[in-house]
């Protein structure tokens, strides 16, 4: 498969948008191998996707985004464009349970994911032998209530020492505050519920204790209020009354590492645009 | 087939129950079809559902009741005893969508629901030529803050008089008094979104405010305390970016008619014994 | 919402195919609301749905065709234009089973199905009474294997009496001749099985000797190959040691009028495009 | 949680079955924590799955068998009795693909599977890396045509040497000969497809073909009819027409996994009972 551009573009609608994208794209020598659009008319907003092949595009790679904001400017458009063999890189974050963060790393090696897994971060040791056993960095960064300010500050000082593109809070158990998510907003986090059923603390046993006949995983965008962010993809699984909290658990596993997977996956393949506190996510 | 006694049961755990109970049956001659048993651990309870066959059952049908009453007491249990010939009497309650009743209209001249409809109830006359049409008598209550509790008593006294067993609101849109469930206890209300998410009005724009990429529908029993009661069934369907406030009304539609329609066919199969806020649901 | 045009298209793949599409539309001065394109890479298939606003839109319509015909011919395509107030005409053929015709009706009448039902045809009496209750021509066409073919012959006068668009096979449970087929394309059936599973005769019975965990239905375009045409929706639903056949039929009849119902909106919303033998369905 | 005795019972429908065997646990002291019956009327079969605590039961644990095997030999019945703190040892046999082994192993550490894995068999080297990092032994047995015969003999005399309970075929892709199965009939295998759509090689590349909109995976037990073994469980996953089948098998990759999982998970805690080509799966 040639390399390919993608480009993720947003803009008060109005005619002609899809006329002048192509034309950019044809003009210059680009095949469209997939494009998608959405109008979202409530928001009076058009949402695209467009992905051509570069092999014959005329627009050396550098010059792509300069020429393309020409075009943008005057539609008020926001928009990013990504190139196929820039491989995001991410930062898996993780507390002490693994069943999320060894399924990022089996499909990662599957190469079902877009994208390299460049350090893993945990606030306790627990994991370490899984990092090890895949030869990724462990950073092993202890958080209490009197650190969390100058520990996030490590981090982030991390995440730019490293380049990275995506933080996946996979069973991470900690809240980031407002002032880490302003400065770095590109994170994933899997939420054991189906959101906005049972924001907070204990999902499973609330779960339980509110007698549902299924429960469900959330994985959204971080944001400053917790649990409130834009959703990428939710899955729900049956329950019954023979399920105990246990149970809940065990089968909650199953939802959360399946949920945060494909996320991760549509993001990296820059399928998920944002808007307000809604996202799209082009398959 | 031949008549069929169904118990369901519940006490607090003790050795010797399933003897106990199958002993009773067996020495007086009847024939398990179906039993099913659970124990709730946390709540160190036995529950129980047993049906058995009446041919040749040696007990008259009137002596049944008291006698196992005697076996039951010592054990401190909550039971009841259902005749398959005894059908039980449904009234449904409608505002002006059609879509759950005409469902459980059709469903139950299909044979799919052990009960008749003895009567359709609503605060609007929208839906009675549906009731004209299949032959049951349409009763118009209007509702306002000032006459519900006078319209309430009138409601009760109908329920008396076609001796109803079960109150199905199938989108009735209105919120029954805490006096009215005392009353009456036995009102299965389908809500359409997946409880505890979006209890209260209009679920379906908050959800689409919200984002979610599932939407859900409720069927529990109605309680004092609005969308809080015991949950009977729930189910899901996708919904994505393209779909707006309208899709998901009508995709709703489908679920809440599905999820009500299961519900009550397992409360009329007297397969759903209730516990504290809880449910078991017999399959 | 003002009217729009709907363009369905294919094409062998080439540059440029999105910028010639969307310049027509753009330069006659139509504003696109929804866009949708797939490639097939191993068919080296070019597929859209475009759907673009006709006021101000500055082609009559009826020049509109041959305007696109210009374009369109160069390219090889295969291609479909509907406008949005001609809508679309259905004949419903049953046999003895309602569910899937009340089904189609009621959602007809909700406005769910961008499509008119012009008659209900069967070879049956059975279920006239239904046409009559919503004021629908009934026509009686008994098939024996000694009429068939003649019976063909007044069952295609009729739809072309009745200028009928879809022919929805809701349970009609006879096997249309490859001639019918050939002479009027355009005929969604309703298999009562997860194809390829259990096609042909009595799936539910079959389903059940298998013991399978799971059942499901089948909506596909009619093809002189039985059970072999294009699929257009397919859903499931569980099934246990519990059900036996007639369980099996019960929840397969929900399965059968969703699955039914969804094929036949998009179909009437023109977003069904086949090729080959198989479909692609703009969501 | 006390040890337990769990028994897998079916004989022919006759009265007082459930007394019979409630009173052989009650009057030797035991306490039944979960009891599920089911009655195939078809079949004329009884089939019982019952849990007592061990715990004050008044029989030793050698004489449990024979003093029950007294009970049920004028019942004409079928049966097992399992004691919870005998582990059942699995061998899972694998070729190339990893995915359904990973799960497997990380779900049995976890704790989710009632078993301990004995061994790792293989025609293959490739996966011998994960063998070695759980610390479990691998055993390599190349497989010709010629050599199966022979090949069979040495696997049958290690999984003896073993004390093999359960071999798991984690997508082994040999079809084992009716030889084997025969002198070791504890196989679960997973199938990729839904089964009986689809039987044989390359499901997911005939899934593509056939053009179907949601694509499956079965767990069931080997028999020498192969793909034709009693089914213990199957999942489904929605597929659209941007799935090539490359999607389909990263797809159903996750299903395999799932479906393979909860069949091993059941028949571990004997919660599966075969009878003629069908099971019980109690919950």
């Amino acid at each position: 498969m040639s390399a390919t551009a993608t480009l993720l573009f947003s803009c008060p609608d109005q005619k002609g948008l899809v006329a002048k994208l192509a034309n950019f794209i044809y003009s210059n020598g680009g095949n469209i191998i997939q494009a998608d659009q959405h109008t979202d008319f409530s928001a009076q907003l058009f949402i695209t996707r467009i992905e051509w092949q570069l092999d014959g595009f005329n627009l050396p790679r550098d010059v792509i985004e300069p020429a393309f904001s020409a075009i943008a400017a005057p539609m008020n458009a926001t928009w990013q464009i990504h190139f196929s063999e820039v491989i995001p890189r991410m930062a898996i974050w993780v507390s002490k349970q693994d069943h999320c963060l060894l399924d990022l790393l089996w499909r990662q090696k599957a190469g079902e994911l877009n994208g390299s897994v460049s350090l893993i971060l945990s606030n306790h040791l627990d994991l370490k032998p899984i990092a090890d056993q895949f030869g990724i960095d462990y950073y092993h960064i202890p958080i209490t209530k009197d650190t969390k300010a100058q520990q996030e500050l490590q981090q982030l000082e991390l995440l730019q020492h490293h380049k990275i593109n995506l933080v996946v809070l996979a069973k991470y158990m900690q809240v980031l505050s407002a002032d880490f998510v302003e400065k770095f907003p590109c994170v994933i986090n899997i939420h054991h519920s189906f959101l906005p059923a049972f924001a907070g603390a204990n999902p499973y046993q609330r779960a339980y204790d509110r007698g549902v006949k299924i429960i469900g995983a959330t994985a959204h965008y971080a944001t400053p209020d917790l649990d409130e962010g834009p959703i990428i993809e939710q899955d729900v699984i049956r329950v019954t009354h023979r399920d105990d909290t246990k149970d809940l658990i065990r089968k909650g596993k199953d939802l959360e590492r399946m949920v945060l997977a494909r996320a991760v996956r549509s993001h990296l393949q820059h399928r998920v645009l944002v808007y307000g506190n809604r996202t799209v996510v082009f398959t």
